[in-house]
């Protein structure tokens, strides 16, 4: 059984139209959800995931421990015994929510490169389809870590009026210059690889070489330096050759590329890369600020931002979206008129800290949460 | 006309037995030199090169820019009006020493992997071969940055008799755990490749695609953060697309990995980045130290330490090799008695500092040299 499989599709019986200006002549969403929406309707928190995360946010019924188990569930940071908690797969995603290796109703083959380029705001769009599925007008919250951090304020952005608050962890407003180049060398890792075939082995061994590359160079950017001293040093396994790992950090490199090619499509790795590579909240707000009272094409006036109280959290030791980038998302946000608190945790654990780190997030959302 | 072309090759005209046991029936050296030898025979400098160096430090009379140009040559840091310069690539290399793509003469075909695992220590033996064949019993000096550096520690510790004076710069006394992590990704890049065909691809398109992933994994760690994002930024060239390149930042760690790909063998790659990970003076010399006394296999006693200057130079933007591990190098070293002073160079260049910020580096060598 595949996380997919744990989740239920919304089809929007719908065709989508996207940013790039493309429409996909249909529409599935991945959800799952814990807990109840109560009577008012406004308990509602919706969890963004990451890049290579999924719907299964939490165990719940299933079993299967979800990505963000440790704070998803009753009397955790996000407390199902209050909050209704929903996550859906992104859009391009590859865990049940359309992307490239969803059937194209037209050709009735894997879409592969046919399909549509996809941003951050398609991603949250979609959401929005979802929300208005389950009968939500307005978020108790909207929270999410790294790419999930970027969901979230392109959501709060976009439609401010529709969240009482958000928590980016973990995440920044657009990327630099090293974090496309990081990217960009795991997109190559895979083009390079010739059973990517321009996209389409979906009826053949999947370029599994290139993808597994490419999750090793994150992997790197996941850990902190310190952290990857700590736990493997030069700490060896088996016999030193030129070609097999000898190094412990080695062998761990290649159990997670191992890992990550069973469960992830090379082309989402693309498409998501891309969008997040695009993703550019302050340019993207400052033409909103520009057309405000012109009558906007999308979302909401940002005036309505006054109204939401936001938490951002950044991790000392994370090298892929540092405290600075934490920071510039509090002031963009806060000149906007949002009520942003900032909160850098001391942790050791790198990028991964949002996932890993449960004692101090958990306090630190707990209360802002029973704030608001 | 290659790098290699410009060199002199000598051919020792001896088998040459390596640390791990094996031995290459003939072994031929390239290198440079330029300036003069005196009479003394006590000006000689030995310049080691990096990763992708070769032995052609300087232009000389070729014309044909060198990779250290800035730092050697009349009046520059390595002054050759006053010092006999010496470079010559690796044992293992890619441009004129024998390495995995010379023919071996068993087979008359090249030696791909059949070519036996190289050290850092195999390197500077086969240097030390090429110093007796130009007369050269003492050297003044011996010099290089990144794996130059590494080299020139181990050639130190091996033959603390032999040196006045060592300079190593942006290097380190061993590899940590994320060094490491950054060479395994690149290797296994190049071995996804199916062109790589185990290191058989002498007669048929070489593993470019993964060589050329493997170079930008590498350049992304030779530049700062800041660097890179002053000198690209967000900046775009061209149409957004899924598939092509449009931040400036992707035009460039292409155009890296192209160039690369023309005058680097992949095989070279995985031999050399595995004798750097491999590489560890701390554990060598303690080994060494232990049997002070007991007659060693290998180099000279290591009391002759007590007679030897150096001088450490980390750069305060180099992640690569950050100044903590400069700081390690003085240490050990002034443990085991030489005399050694250490400079933190600020720069925003990162690793690549030690070919690029050529004013600070030369007014500290000058220094250096004459003070000897």
């Amino acid at each position: 059984m595949t996380e997919a499989d744990l989740a239920t599709i919304y089809k929007t019986g719908q065709p989508f139209k996207l940013c790039c200006g493309a429409v996909l002549p249909e529409l599935e969403i991945a959800y799952e959800t814990w807990g109840e929406l109560n009577a008012g309707r406004d308990n509602a928190i919706l969890i963004e995931h990451a890049f290579s995360g999924s719907a299964h946010a939490a165990a719940g019924a299933s079993g299967r421990p979800g990505w963000w188990d440790s704070m998803i569930g009753p009397g955790k940071a996000f407390d199902t015994d209050k909050y209704f908690v929903i996550c859906a797969n992104v859009l391009g995603g590859c865990s049940g929510t359309t992307g490239p290796a969803s059937t194209d109703p037209a050709t009735g083959k894997p879409w592969g490169l046919s399909f549509p380029t996809v941003s951050i705001r398609d991603m949250i769009e979609v959401q929005r389809l979802l929300l208005s599925h389950l009968g939500i007008s307005r978020l108790k919250c909207i929270a999410g870590g790294s790419m999930g951090g970027m969901q979230t304020l392109q959501f709060v952005g976009d439609y401010p009026g529709f969240c009482d608050s958000f928590i980016a962890i973990a995440a920044t407003i657009k990327h630099s210059a090293q974090q496309i180049a990081f990217n960009e060398v795991g997109r190559r890792a895979i083009m390079a690889d010739p059973r990517w075939n321009d996209g389409a082995y979906y009826d053949a061994v999947p370029p599994e070489g290139g993808l597994s590359v490419a999750r090793m160079i994150g992997h790197i950017t996941y850990l902190s330096e310190q952290m990857m001293q700590d736990k493997f040093g030069r700490a060896r396994k088996g016999d030193a050759s030129l070609l097999s790992p000898s190094f412990e950090v080695q062998h761990y490199l290649d159990h997670q590329g191992l890992k990550f090619v069973r469960r992830f499509d090379a082309n989402t790795y693309l498409y998501i890369t891309h969008a997040l590579d695009n993703f550019d909240l302050a340019g993207d707000l400052s033409g909103q600020e520009r057309s405000r009272g012109e009558g906007r094409a999308r979302g909401q006036d940002l005036d309505q931002l006054a109204g939401v109280k936001g938490l951002v959290i950044s991790f000392s030791s994370d090298w892929l979206y540092p405290p600075d980038q934490g920071r510039e998302i509090v002031k963009l946000l806060s000149r906007l008129g949002a009520s942003v608190s900032y909160t850098e945790i001391l942790s050791d654990h790198g990028h991964d800290s949002f996932l890993t780190d449960v004692e101090s997030q958990t306090k630190i959302i707990k209360g802002f949460l029973e704030s608001l």
